[in-house]
């Protein structure tokens, strides 16, 4: 028999229909003999009220009982599924983090799992029970609630998938898969068949919001099939594995793209060892988090600095970095806080040389300038105006050719 | 240093404001030598929100999963607490039932405490923080969450309370006190200084709603000297004891009344041996909750049969009896839904002799016809047309002057 895992995301378990609708779902899968391990995250917009109703209480809530507060979430969840499930006839079991020993780290709000029981679910599985996880939720050292962090859910699912050892494990979501970009803004965006981790981890690092990062790390690392789905329809979705087993690679399989974006720029510093540390910093204890960083050495011993932040760090990193210039006697400072990153990803680029160049030529006949630049070894991403952000994802898709059928993909 | 342990119940956590208020309150107790392990139930109307969202899910919802959705209510409020208190500068942590042990017995819905575990409580206690404990729940031997039922959050209070071995259990609530008669009812109804455990008992299981039965039981047994006073008000309460250290005990302590009663009678019923299983057996299968049961013994070999139920199962009981009435070759079958129940509660009638008769006398001054009576050793219930509810209990409650200023009670 097939075992596989199922997350079903805030949207997928939205309200009383769309829980009814999942364990419907689930009881097709085992009617057609595979059995699933669910594992479910809060109502949609549950989590953003509990969080604000903490807020409410208190200016600076306790991490320690903003996790307590937020886990109550998936409980809810995790107890109307089983019960939908059951009243199918379908015999379910919910469990809490702690109730099958998600072991985490002790890091309120963005803890990490070290460990799983697996024994009460093998057991389940065996006697044909299904059992429903609580996503987003472990439990400590010291017997503390600890939450993952938005997003968490994935990482629970490839966890239990890992650690029960299952077929595949697949996240359910409002999408049917991952795009070569967003259809939103690409007419013909296609959906990719399979994309590797390494590649689904820059796109989901990158903005586009499918899967969690962390998830597809530690699917990688322990070489878990994963496949993100439509909750909604049927449909093989995109299978995120370690080897294309296609014949023939695209060079690039997506084009990723993130709006909020700011830059900061520090011209004319002078170019002496620890110089990047004394500007970045203040930032970083801020803490403001800090994408791309781009330096170039100039010839009169003077050099440029230049950062990416959220944009809505725009204004705090500028006030931050007034007094760093004085300080290091930089010549100016300026922001910028309409930008967009746009990056291509693929594993063929390692192959593939002129990638870079085909992608700055295609920007250039659109006459878009970049403003700055930032590469690895399968992804490079650029900084535009935010104004041309839609105009550039078009033409690179288009000059990487996403938009056309693959055949050796498509039949795979 | 005193230590009590105050339970709030869901008005007294309902909103934002009012969880800061109690974290204000209990922060005026830590700074005047007091401190506390606070026991909280979930927000106003959230249990009864989370039930209902669970019979939407599934027609039959399953025990054990029902449980874990209800229990989450609890959590939500333990967490919203703490972190008011943790504002304020009073140390405090959250625990759900499973963090400290609270072993029930696995009885979905209504389970009840074997053990709870008080290292963690008496640890904090030591470096005085403040514990939020969440009532209403606990974990079974196989690890499943059990609820405790309606009123759950008291037992959990007095249980944490005996187990610690605090100086009082404080039940704080929207009412400031035990009153000789519900004070919508009666004008001059008086808040009683005390009460004993016995008298507090008769009184909460006879529809004064104020304390949960199981508790006062739980209180009585393990001798924890337990208060109901205001959660919004200052006020001494009522204090629930075993004995009271009044000099003079007045014959009566207190009225209690439950409105919504139904009566069923079977009449010409043969007065053989095992005929009131034969009547009684098929209701409480069914089940329904029989109350009071009083059978008469004629002179003709035949007998009248009467027992009340909730007036909600008035229709299905009298359904249930028709069948029995035939085999049984009974007279009659009525039923009357129309019907209150009155009880006058009093250790001091263990040596007052005559109470019962000057009872029925202020009935009868009234015009007041009585239905049924049934004794105890502690109370005198009787049941009298609906209509006459309000006039019955007036008159009793001024018959025994409960509504004079007791001099020796009020200065105790």
């Amino acid at each position: 028999m097939t075992v596989i895992v199922q997350k079903y995301g805030g949207t997928s378990v939205g309200s009383v229909e769309r829980i009814q609708a999942v364990a419907e779902r689930i009881c097709r899968y085992r009617d057609s003999g595979t059995q699933v391990l669910a594992v479910v995250s809060a109502m949609s917009g549950e989590t953003n009220r509990l969080e604000s109703l903490g807020r409410s209480v208190a200016g600076k809530p306790l991490a320690r009982e903003m996790d307590v507060l937020l886990a109550s979430g998936e409980q809810v969840t995790i107890a109307l599924l089983a019960m939908a499930l059951n009243e199918r006839g379908c015999r379910a079991r919910s469990y809490l983090g702690d109730q099958i020993c998600i072991r985490t780290d002790g890091n309120f709000g963005r803890a990490r799992i070290k460990d799983i029981d697996t024994e009460a679910l093998r057991a389940d599985l065996a006697e044909g029970i299904t059992p429903v996880i609580a996503g987003f939720q472990g439990v400590d050292a010291d017997g503390n609630l600890n939450t993952l962090g938005r997003g968490g859910s994935d990482t629970t699912a490839v966890a239990i998938a890992a650690a029960v050892g299952v077929d595949e494990c697949q996240i359910c979501t409002d999408v049917d898969g991952v795009y070569t970009a967003d259809p939103r803004v690409v007419d013909d965006a296609r959906r990719l068949q399979q994309i590797t981790f390494e590649e689904m981890l820059e796109l989901a690092s990158l903005g586009s919001k499918v899967l969690h990062p962390r998830s597809v790390e530690f699917a990688g690392k322990y070489r878990v099939p994963l496949r993100v789905l439509s909750s909604f329809e049927e449909g093989p979705g995109t299978l995120i594995t370690s080897e294309k087993t296609t014949m023939e690679q695209p060079i690039v399989s997506g084009i990723a793209y993130a709006r909020d974006e700011a830059k900061i720029t520090m011209s004319g510093v002078p170019d002496i060892p620890g110089i990047a540390s004394k500007i970045l910093g203040p930032v970083s204890r801020a803490p403001i988090e800090v994408d791309m960083i781009v330096q170039n050495t100039g010839a009169d011993g003077l050099t440029d600095f230049t950062f990416t932040v959220k944009r809505s760090d725009h204004d705090r990193a500028l006030e931050l970095l007034t007094a760093v210039q004085q300080s290091i006697g930089a010549r100016e400072l300026a922001g910028d806080n309409k930008i967009a990153k746009i990056s291509v990803v693929g594993v063929g680029m390692r192959s593939h040389a002129g990638v870079a160049t085909r992608m700055f030529d295609a920007l250039a006949a659109e006459n878009i300038n970049i403003l700055m630049i930032s590469t690895s070894e399968i992804k490079i991403s650029v900084v535009v105006a935010e104004r041309y952000l839609e105009l550039a994802v078009r033409c690179i898709h288009s000059e990487f050719d996403l938009g056309a059928d693959i055949v050796a993909e498509e039949t795979a």
